[in-house]
Order: structure tokens, then sequence, then C-alpha cells
């Protein structure tokens, strides 16, 4: 029978905090479609975190949460400029393009996921053409893909070039946790421009959720409704706000996030691969030819070789010491 | 401070059997996506509750479940014959328009949301031509959203009129529990040919989720990537598959429809205001003019005029006796 | 065998105006995708006669054309508030859906094709809600798609009312011509603050092609992709251009509508069925019975019955006093 | 001032045969949309140079008329599988996207844009999974981009491996012309099993108008509804066929297309700079350093680099044997 445990950080169930939160927010009826009290207060809790205004709002995927952010950003005859790994460009089954009637996405190189300036610099350099879509709107994400963390300067860095040139930014946080958890300021985010923060609640241990935040609030107008049209107005929307407060009143948002990064060292520390990117959050990538593969499959381990060929292992806050050392052992034993 | 207890069926939070089964799969990790136990457990239930062989999807939104849906079964350049005051037509902010890449709608009259015979025949008889969006699918839906149950012979007689014309079926179940409840066989979907049910989770009383119901198991190629990329893939999944469980596995998801029904004929009984559609289901709409509406509301009320301008009280799983007593009290006293 | 001839204006040839610059332009190179001199001079005349800075594209599809603006008035959450039986909500397919992902239509009452004014107010009264695409734009067109032609005042009064609630403004010049040879003057759509106008080229007497002017030019940035990208940038774009200078530098362009304007009158002037709407421009509409409509599509016209149940003749530059001669006997000898 | 000669073939005028044809059938009304004697000529001979039943249209870009098609070829979470370096791919500013709602494109790599076949089996053999879009057609361009051309056999390997997964098959035939004139039959496009057909007339030398073949049949329903809906059903449409009269009843479409090959040859062998890809149609591309293109342009020649780093110059019908030979001199003098 297979082990899930490393497959993803989204295999793990939603911590107590969670839990205890839809318990407690579950009772009487409350106004429908984001309106009600808890979702007021998660979102404060939100913008508390940030140290920020913004609207905020609710969705049940990252995915949608993702495409319906890039659509309301770009056009759809411009294009998206992220890194040619990250989640919008490569897993997402075409979304951003299909919420944004075509929307294009520009990839770009860089190590570990993090965008390299340069080659942000020719992508933003290239003219206007009818010919092309021209890039509307910067995504990042921290962190990474690889499971690497672009510190505050970095993204300074590639941020200041796409507003120079009037382009919108996104920043992917599907694992902010891990990198707040890391060291990245969440009150950053706000510093440093960005115009919409799709922030990870699901990785981060809950149940589905993810919350849009609107840094440019200009972007609230109709949202309500920009949601609806896309499938993302919930109904029973306190569902999607209560496990935000139960992990940002207890702080488990990024104390849980530490847990599964720590786990992610203790891997990395435990396994005799070499890693192909330097492990900041909660992800480990090593090397690993398919005949040593193929006996980790065979040993019962869920997991998957990832786009650049590495095989990965996420942790997560229900990581376990004693699953790490299982799996450690194992890789070791395949060796 | 407003009362929202009749606003909506969903406004409710989630029945016990609900929030146990959430609790129930929490532990340990799971395959994501759907490709887990839990789902397919749900889907069992559901194949059993329907008595038919089914592929089973979960998404988090009615609306974009039937709107993925509908862009399955029409094309961009064709339509979809529902009532002109169903959901889908008049409720979703272009939902069906934005997942079918303006795919249109053909409203059809009908007392009380049930689709006139004569009208859909006449629009079956209307030739194909280039300049307009000829019907590829009929969607019905059973409750109505006036409250109204179609019996089987009713449904069978719209299906077989659409079939004859090559047309898919779609049943949107928002409120299949209360019309079940209300003695429609949740067998006779099968039988009638129904391609695709999208049956109600949320407004039965349960966290978000709706179960996408692929009776024509044609459509279930690639439905995980439609999924995906329309946002509706959720990586948990097996949060949205075990409220399913616990309201099928205990038969709450019928006796709770039941007592909303009960609720809903209670409060019918005892409100002075003149019924504008047939008590079937968990709904109850009034003629009241707008001098007592706002009484009404003034009281503390929040309730709302629908589309054909009657005042509508929803009743759920959650709606109490003494609630809907209190109600009908305000009723009498403003009338 | 079917004769055409009043079945509508797009069943007409090319005035020899439009086959003449189509010859004269053809000789030599020329840069590609409307970067060449013919454009460039066919957008001057179009300025010209407008009297209004406008950028000016061209399209080979009045469908198209429109569609594509509406998608750049009103995001695909938001509608376009137009006449209930106008091209661009009853003629298109779904075309403005389909360019606007999902964009709605508010289809509003009024005689002839001419919005009523108190209906436009009602509709823009209407709070945002998310659970309805809410307006952001106001389309008109002149001359109606039932041949009545709108005063400036008429038009003041309605785009007055949807720019102060900030609405963006489409006019559609399918019949521009037709309007403008009735009296309307071409100077009155920058004056009326349209934003965007289509005007028709081909029901006018032009092979296929349709200009968009961008009286907005704010618009017109990276508009040459959106038109590539919508599948309207023609590489050959001379051929969209040439008829124009065909047409509007020897006056053409009016001229020949007042003669289907005239053709229209005397038409009208000799039927013996009561007329429908009033004939302003280039239209005929009767009130005829089943049996002699059969009599007449008998008698070897090609016409058909309009949305409103009227029996529809169109006039255009080509039709012969001795055609009109020919079905006003006809109609006589069926009426 | 620029000389746009041999900046694309689209840069010419339109030959004779077409202009004399325009004007031919000009005269008198016709039904609209395509349901003329023109269009029905035009399509009887499309049909006997493929010798081949199929339905034909028109349209009045190649770009939409390759997006239309392929959205009717693929599902939007599905892909088509195509050249990197196809038109499709790279230079039609996300139609594709946009006609498909957010339909993928997987880019395949090969030499002078015939797709290797390596690599469409490579493709093949992935397993269809949630998580991306997996091809449901496979579009192939002859001549390619980059004026090679695939001869039968090696089309009928792609199109068999294609066709064994399941895949329907698009053949972008812009330049069908100059294949067939370089030796490749047409009678081929139905043995091969192609389904829909793109075929060719703005770039043979036509005013703006590509036929869309419909060689598997089941395509054509509703598919005039298909065309409206996106913008391309032309109501004049007999300005869209005539050209293909004009064109075929002469056989100017593949003698003057030999023309652009022998000019393309004949340019070649002139030239002093490395061919980067054989000359087999009416294309030549040659390695230039970046000063020796500066001096180009400084000649006045208007052409420009592609998308492999080669300057592109290309021949058309009306190239003639003085401009080649002049340009050849200058490449000599800047070489």
């Amino acid at each position: 029978m297979a082990r899930y445990d490393f497959a993803s950080d989204n295999v793990a169930g939603a911590m107590p905090e969670v839990m205890d939160a839809l318990v407690r927010f579950n009772d009487g009826p409350a106004a429908g479609y984001g309106a009600d009290a808890v979702c007021a207060w998660a979102a404060d809790l939100i913008r508390a975190l940030l140290d920020a205004d913004a609207d905020v709002r609710f969705a049940a995927s990252g995915t949608a949460a993702n495409a319906i952010v890039l659509a309301a950003l770009a056009a759809p005859h411009e294009a998206v400029i992220a890194h040619e790994y990250s989640h919008v460009a490569t897993d997402e089954t075409g979304a951003p393009g299909f919420f944004g009637a075509g929307l294009g996405i520009i990839g770009l190189p860089g190590a570990s996921g993090r965008i390299a300036p340069a080659s942000l610099t020719e992508a933003l350099a290239r003219p206007d053409e009818p010919h092309w879509q021209s890039g509307a709107a910067l995504s990042v994400t921290n962190a990474t893909e690889f499971g690497a963390v672009y510190d505050e300067a970095d993204l300074s860095r590639l941020i200041g070039a796409a507003k120079d040139h009037g382009l919108k930014v996104h920043l992917d946080g599907a694992r902010l946790a891990n990198a707040v958890a890391a060291g990245f300021d969440p009150r950053a985010v706000a510093r440093l421009g960005v115009d919409v923060l799709v922030l990870g609640g699901t990785k981060a241990g809950s149940t589905p959720t993810e919350a849009i935040v609107l840094l440019d609030k200009s972007l609230s107008r109709r949202f309500g409704a920009r949601l609806k049209h896309g499938g993302q107005l919930i109904s029973k929307a306190r569902f999607l706000a209560a496990p935000w407060i139960g992990m940002l009143e207890t702080g488990a948002w990024s104390t849980r996030a530490a847990h599964a990064n720590a786990m992610a060292r203790r891997l990395a520390a435990a396994a005799p691969f070499p890693l192909t990117h330097p492990v900041e959050a909660n992800a480990v990538f090593v090397d690993m030819d398919e005949p040593a593969y193929r006996r980790l499959l065979k040993a019962g381990w869920s997991v998957y070789r990832f786009i650049d060929g590495s095989v990965r292992f996420m942790c997560s806050w229900a990581t376990t010491q004693a699953a790490v050392d299982e799996l450690a052992e194992t890789l070791r034993s395949i060796y």
C-alpha cells in the first residue's frame, strides 16, 4: 500500500487549529457569499499578518485563485511573465489561459524557481507588437516550486523592474507560510508593491482555502461578481474563512510551517542522494537515477519526479520525525 | 441585527453528521485530487443512492459544477435550454457563458420553475441556423427555484422530447434532497436518461461540496483535466467527499431535507400572506406588498424579493420550529 | 429561383467606387497588418468624416468588430446594456459572449429599436451585486435594426445617463451611412462622447470591411494584438482599407445610402401592407399574415420575418427602382 | 523608403486572376453567409483540387481559420501538438488559446519546421493526467514556416502515429500552394487522413481569404454557427469565394506558387550568405550577422530576423526577377 506522506504538502489533513475553528464557527445562520462576520474576522487577521490595507476574498482552489487574479491583471491578448517552472506555467492544466481567455504565459529561466533578473530585463525590453502577447503582469512565487526562498532584496529588484514597465505584480503565496518560517517578512509583501497576493491556506495545513489579497484595492470593484462568474464565490464562505482564524489567531500558520521546514532539513541531512536545490523551505529535491527511483516506489513511498528530473519530497505540518527517519532509512537502503 | 435564518438554505452551517465526517476522515495522508479512499467511498454511496453506474467527482461550488458540466454538454456556439428563472439562467453571473466560452442559454417559461412542455417543443422545433445558438442540452432543476417538485412523469416528457432531438440532459440537483424528501425517487435520475447530475451537498446541509455525477460515462475521459482547467480540482478532495459519507451513510441527506420541507409547510400554513407557488419542498413564496415587506425587514428578518416579485423564505436542515413560529408571528403582525 | 434583392442590405455586391479602389490600390508591395499607406489614408478620411481624432482599425466582419470592441469595454463578469432586439443581443450567435469570455447582455425595450430612456434609467439604478452582471458599457445602434434613426438629442440623453454612471459607450454603426443620409450628423459621434464606433462598410455597399473607430484613444494600446488574438488582424489590410477611400473620397458612402433610403420610402409608399416601424432609413417592415407571406415567397422573393414578427424588406445602394416597383406590384397582388 | 518586397508573402497585392474574379462575381444580389452560387462553385473547385469529399467554408484570416478549427478538434482542457515554431504556436498572439478557451499547445522540435517523429512518439506516450493538457489533435504545416516541404511519407508517419492515439489532424496549408508547386500531391491530404485543412489563399496571391476544408464531415454540423460565434461568418461571402474560382479555374493557384518557388531558388543561388534551411518552397533563410543585417536594412530592404535568428526572405507570385537580382546585388555588397 502506497505511503503518500511525502508526495505533496497537500496529502496531509488539516491541522487541529483548523478543525477546531470549523467546529467553532459552525453554529447558527450567517450571511452567505462572504458577507458574514467570520469572513470579516479572517480578513482582519490577514491584514494584520501583512500589516497592510487590502481587500480579502476566499477561494477553494489555489489554481482558481491564481487564474482569476491573473485574468484581472492581464487582458486576453496580453501575457503574464513568470518562471518557466512556476505553478501557473506548468501545473495548472491551462487554467490561467482559460480564466484569461487565451492570456499567455512568458516563461523565464532562473535557478531553483527564482526568476533570473537578466531574463526579466530582456523580456521587459521586448517591444510591443501585434504578433505576440506582451507582458502585462509579473508573477512571482515564494517559496518557489523548488523550495527556494526569495529574500526581499531579490524580489524588490524583480518587482521594481516590472513596475518600471507598468506591469502589475502577482505573488503566488501557496507556500508563503514556509517562506515566512524561513525568514521572509510577511510585511514585505505590501512594501514590495505586490498588487495581488494569493495566500496559501491548503498547503499550510488547512482544509481547502486560499485567500485572495487585493493590495491594489482598485481591483476590488465588482470582484465578487468576478469570483461568481469564475465559479469561486462560495455560498457558505465561513468555511473558507474559519480556518484562517484558526491558523492566524494561534500563530499555527507559521509555526507549523517552521516544523515542515525543519522536517525538510532533517530529511535533506539524512538523504544520501545529492540535493538538486537548496533546502530553504519544506521541499527536498534530489538527483536519483531510475533504478533507485524504482526501488523507492517499490518500497511503498509514493513520490514523483518533478519537471526538472529531480525526485521531490515535500514535508508538511503533519510530517512526523518518525516518517522522515523511516524514509531516510529507505533512501540509504536504495542508494 | 439581521436574522438570516430564512434568507437562503445556504445561510445554515453544516449538520452534525457532516462535521463528524470531516473530523473522522482528517487523519493521515491521503492521495490528492480525488484519488483517495474517502472520495471512492463517497462515490460508492452516491451510486448506491441513485442505484446507477456513474463516475462521481466533487466540486466546491454549485455554480462552478453546473457551468463546467454545461460546457461539457454544449459547444460554445450552441445553447442550453433551461427554465427562464433557473439558477443557471439568472443567478450565476454569467458563469455558464464563461465556462462555456460564450455558450448561450435559451430561457423557457413555465409555472413555478417547471418548464412548460409546449415551450420546449417549440424551442426544439426551431431549425438550426448560423445566426443563433441552437440547443445542445436541456437543463432541468429539481426541486425548482420556486420550491416546486417535478414528478418523474413530468421530467420524462421533457427529457424524452430533448433526447428525441439529440440533446444531452443536465439535472441541477442543488435541492434534489428536498425533492427526494418530497417523494421523488433518486433512482429515477438514471431511468430518465439524465446525462449529468449535479447533486447538491451545500444546501442539503454540508460544508461546501457538490457532486458531479457523470451518468454518461463517455464524459469521464479527461474530466479531471477539465476540472483543473476550470479551477475545480481540489487537492485535498477528501474534505469535499467526507461530508457525503456523513450525509448518506446515515440517511441524514434526505431525512434532514424532510425536516426542512416540513418547516416550509409549517411556515406556509401559518403565514397570512397568499402563497405564490406550491410549497412542495423547502421554500415558501408569498405575495407581499412593499410596505409590509419593509416592516418585515425592519423587524430584523433578512430575506429578499425573488425574481418574480414574491418574497421568499427558505428553510433548511437547521431551521427550528421556534424560528418558524417566531417568523410566522412577525408575518401576522405586519400583515 | 429566389430573388434576394430585399433579403438584406448585404445581398448586394460592391458599389463601383469600391471595386475601382480595390483595383487602384492593388499594385506593388505594401507593409502588412495595417501599417501601410492605404490604411493610413482611409483612416484619415474616416477622421475627416467624423471631424474627430481617433485611431482607426479595420475588420472583416461587423459581428467580430462589435464583439472585440465590447470585450474591450466590459469585463467578462460585467454586462453590456443594449436594445433587446439589437444586433449584438439577437443576431450574433453569442459572439459578444464569446469574445467577452461570458460577458452578459442586458436587453432593454424601446420602440423600433431605440432604447426607451426610462428602461435605461432603471437598468443603471440597479445596484452592483455579485449575483448578476452589472452594466459596464452602453451599446446603441444607428440606424436601428428596425430602420429608425436616433437623432442627436435622443442619443445625448441615453449616452449622458450612461456616462453619469461611468459606463463606456459603443455605437454600432453598421448602417450609420443610412442614418447620415437621413440627417444624422456624423460629427455628432464625437460630440456625444461615443468611445468606440464600429463604422459599417459592408452594408453601405463595400466588399467586406468595417472600421473600428477608437475615439477613446486609451483603448488603442495593444489593440493590434487584441485584433490578432481575436482573429481580426488581416495581413493584406489594404483590401479592407481601399474600399473606404473609394466610398469616402467620392462621397458615395452617404450618397448611395441616400439612394437606399429613397428606395425604402418608395417601397413603403407603394406597399399595401401596414408599416410596423417608421421608414427613416433603408428598411421597410410590414405587418403581413402567414398566407400572404407564403404567397410572397412563392412569387420568388426571398425575404424573412424579423424578430418582432414583421416582414422585412431591406434596400441597398444596388436596389433599383424597377425592382422596387416589381416588388410593390407583387405585394399588391398578394394583399 | 522601405521596400517590402521580401518581408513576407503577404505584402504582395492580389494576382490578376483574383481581381478579375472579384469583378466578375460582383454583379447582382446573392444570398448571404455562404449560401450563394459563388461559394458553391469555389467549394467544388477545392474538392476537385483535393479529389476529396469535404465541406468547405471561407474565412478572412488564416489565424482565425486555424484557431476556430483547432477549437473544434480539441477541448479547452486539452492540447494541440504542433511544431514549436509553427504559426499556431508562435505567431498568432494567443489566438488558438483564445478561440479554444485556454486550449494548450504542445510544441515539438524538428529541423526546418518539420516535426521530429521521435518527439511526437514521446509526446503521444505521455499518460493522461489531470495536471496537464493532453494532446487531442496534431497540427502540421506544409510548406513549413521555414520553407521546407514535407513529403507524403513523412506526413504519413506523423499522422499515422497521431491517429493511432485517437488524435484528430489539422493541416495548416497557408502555403500549401508552394508545397504543391514543389511536388506535394494535393490529393494526398485526403489519403493521409487529415481531418481539417486550412487552405491558404492570401499568401498564394489572393485578397484576404482562406478555405476551411472539413474532410471529416462530422465537423460540419453547426459549423456556420461556430464561424459566426467566432466572428468569421462573412455576410458577403462571395468576395471570399470568388478569388478561389479565379485561382483554381485557371490553375494560377499553383503555377504562380511555382513562380514564387523559382524566385526563392534564384535568390538562394545568388545570395552569398549561408542558407540555414533548405529552399524547397518560397522562402530563403540565411545566416547573417548583425552588422550585415543593419546594412541590409539601411539599403532599404524591409525584412526581419525570424524566430531562429535567421534572416528571412519570402517570395510571392508578385516577386519579380528584377527584384530578386537587385536584392542579390545588395546582399553581395553587404556581405
